[in-house]
């Protein structure tokens, strides 16, 4: 099914691709973002509470990776908007070259923000660029506060890091000062928010980063 | 770094270096298990919390798998037991020429039972064997319970589920008979254990497990 040593010239071609998307995507004033994690780190369930929050404003798109199932696609599918499931049949990461087929088949016209939800893997997704405009980044608290030095490379590609799953703080063994330390020496620009999907504390300010970054980039 | 679709021809490699790393470690009655799991859902813990319910009768060995820190070999380390860590330099899994270089390094006349750390993974690990007698999957509670249909492959190649973190159930939405029956309905033969790293619940009959599957294989 895959894998290992094959090195640049694929990451090359995939470059390449990314780049046509990113065009692709900039002649129809779509701004995207490339959600990556863990699995169960919860971005779907971000999905699910940051699109109603944003869908007043903007048109939201949704290309949904997954390995074989089409179950996060239908709680996305469930908000009434644009969703385009990838399954990857197996391979643990999105490339430019499935995100390229899914803008063939949305109706770009229709969309000002498109949201990427990649496959969840901590380690391969970070090397594959789709075309997006940003990487963000979910670290559920329940994880481990010991992720971002094991995960670099995750932390430094990601221009936001979400701590999700902070109501569970208590309940665990996670230094939260500790993670954001380590992350922020990997990566000093990374933007650090924590959020609650289940409670859904820092999600309204996780929507207004969105808007902002919106507006910086296409105006308002 | 790495990449996809390169097919049978690596498979059929790895399957051939995994069959002598099982040769090597049949001659030595070695007993070996492979821990696979998403980063954070504990397999680390568990085995620093395993380890020392097991050393009176055995002598444990650990292979760790890290992208490249050396934090969780540390961890098994202060148990004072035989530890080799294999850095992957970013690659997603271990691979069985991986843990061959590592039982040339190790000392197999001094180990009874080997336990392989995988990396941190859901996806890549499983479609690598690496010589083990059996493969134990770790799935955190905190993860979500649709993981199963997710990411059938590991629950397939799995001989024993350890449901880790069952002291956040009541904190979590994860409705533990449905991962039960889904992950049975993947693999009607997997062991289905629950288990807390951080409170202990479950973890005496889980080395009984590892007890009795030596016995089994090995003898007495």
């Amino acid at each position: 099914m895959h894998e290992i040593h094959v090195g640049e010239d694929l990451r090359n071609k995939n470059r390449e691709i990314a780049a046509e998307n990113r065009d692709h995507l900039s002649e129809h004033r779509i701004v995207t973002l490339n959600l990556m994690s863990a699995p169960g780190a919860g971005k779907t369930s971000l999905l699910v509470k940051t699109i109603p929050l944003l869908e007043d404003k903007y048109r939201i798109g949704v290309i949904e990776g997954d390995l074989q199932t089409n179950r996060d696609a239908e709680r996305i599918e469930a908000l009434g908007i644009q969703v385009f499931q990838i399954q990857t049949g197996g391979v643990c990461h999105l490339d430019a070259a499935m995100v390229h087929s899914a803008l063939h088949a949305l109706d770009l016209s229709e969309i000002d923000i498109l949201l990427i939800e990649n496959v969840g893997n901590l380690v391969c997704p970070a090397e594959f660029e789709l075309g997006e405009d940003a990487r963000i980044m979910l670290l559920s608290v329940s994880e481990g506060d010991d992720k971002p030095k094991k995960y670099p490379l995750m932390f430094r590609e990601s221009s936001v890091l979400l701590l999700n799953k902070i109501d569970l703080l208590e309940h665990v063994d996670f230094d939260i000062e500790k993670a954001k330390r380590e992350a922020l020496e990997i990566n000093p620009s990374l933007e650090i928010r924590e959020v609650s999907c289940r409670t859904g504390a820092g999600i309204d300010e996780w929507a207004g980063w969105i808007e902002r970054f919106y507006t910086e980039r296409k105006g308002s």
